[in-house]
């Protein structure tokens, strides 16, 4: 038999960072009658490897909602290179989903569990007509907004808080939240201008409620448009109470931009150079 | 009989200022079976006028091809106010196509005839994997590009020539060129580098032929590429020859930016002030 130099584990792990345009999906969780990310992927890694794959992203998105860094592991016993597992995928995938970066990383990694943070962009536009070309990556307002209020808010919504107020019903999973309940962290929530019609909020935290930013960032709108002030805003954070929060903002604002999973680089993300 | 204090001519004539995402349409000329953005403002401006309304277009493009500033003019007999128009339009057209702009204008305007020039951008993106949000409005390309040859080639298409070589055949009204052929001006060609992965191609011009953009484009990339030097795109331009030209690169990365109605504009535009 020939060596040739190549060892690869017959049970490997390999970790995916993933970017899609969620417009046309219905979002990324897998569903037997519907097209989503996890779904498309996985049925072009079956394919790939001959195996059933099953694919452990690092959260969920809804539909609509787009990523420039989710990340993703699977196992396989394949002996397919890493490289080449990332141009199969995205030679067999459509436009919408690209593989940014394939590794084979060590078994005990775990999208997931192993992830100690996550970063959000949503992206608000508030000139008079929403162009064409970002109307599916960003969500309208032309109400004016008092961005001072805004920024308000968000300084509210920064540190360890019971975040009920933004949850929505029926979607946590209890047994794998280690009992923290509904207590997140929020390392960074600012507003990053880009232009001057555009605004976009950034939430760094170690983990998010379902629809917790779509949530938070409809409500500050709110409190942007003059229906209450920074004051009220904490005072439905401290509701912990749905019914007490703000509407669901769309979800075509909303990116994934990054998972962490290093103290270092989430570090340096929430201070602002990286 | 009250009088309101408006006086709108029974025989008016409305110019409006386009945007469109062209990836869902098949370009702007009305069809009988496809869906077409000129086929979609007509349909909305004969509902909110009762009557039949031809729009004419400055000019036309392609499937897949945008627009930023598309300009084009109906008649009508309507006393709608212009902002309602633009109000009534954007609420009845699919966010891929929005009114930026309408005014009532002088009956000697015309879209087409009255237009001086024209600026369209083309994006070509050079990254390893092509960002799913950029996908439909950007060209693919990986092979590493020489922009010394890429800018030669550029300053040979500025100025007057015959550009049949660039030019789709069957397209041309030649009733209509006012005898100049395939004989246009290039005021600018250059290239305007937006980040590190994307190249803007950028054409001002008093006219382009059916596909010339994308047919300069196309044979560009392939001087880029090394396929040929910048010496022998001016024999490909002097041939006044289609067979002798590139490819026709993709509708995708194409924008129409802008189309001049007066020479300051046009001039400001060409000097980069504008």
């Amino acid at each position: 038999m020939i060596d040739s130099g190549i060892r690869l584990p017959w049970n490997r792990r390999l970790k995916l960072l993933i970017a899609y345009d969620g417009s046309s999906f219905s979002g990324w969780q897998r569903q037997k009658h519907d097209r989503t990310i996890q779904g498309e992927i996985e049925k072009c890694l079956s394919i790939m490897t001959n195996e059933d794959i099953f694919l452990h992203g690092a959260g969920r998105t809804d539909g609509g909602v787009h990523a420039e860094g989710m990340v993703a592991h699977f196992d396989c016993s394949s002996r397919i290179p890493d490289q080449n597992f990332m141009r199969g995928l995205n030679s067999m995938l459509p436009g919408a989903i690209r593989i940014l970066d394939t590794n084979t990383c060590d078994p005990s990694f775990h999208a997931r569990f192993s992830a100690i943070g996550k970063k959000y962009h949503y992206t608000v536009f508030t000139g008079k007509v929403h162009p064409p070309r970002i109307r599916l990556y960003s969500h309208h307002v032309t109400a004016p907004l008092n961005l001072a209020t805004i920024n308000s808010c968000l300084q509210a919504v920064v540190g360890t808080h019971d975040f009920s107020s933004f949850e929505n019903s029926g979607s946590r999973d209890k047994s794998l939240t280690g009992g923290r309940g509904a207590v997140r962290t929020i390392y960074s929530a600012r507003l990053l201008q880009q232009d001057k019609d555009c605004l976009v909020f950034e939430f760094i935290g170690d983990g998010f409620l379902k629809n917790m930013v779509r949530n938070l960032v409809g409500t500050i709108l709110e409190a942007g448009r003059g229906k209450f002030d920074a004051e009220q805003f904490a005072a439905i954070l401290a509701a912990k109470d749905r019914s007490s929060g703000g509407p669901t903002a769309p979800p075509q604002g909303l990116f994934l931009k990054q998972v962490f999973y290093q103290d270092r680089t989430l570090d340096h993300c929430i201070s602002g150079k990286d």
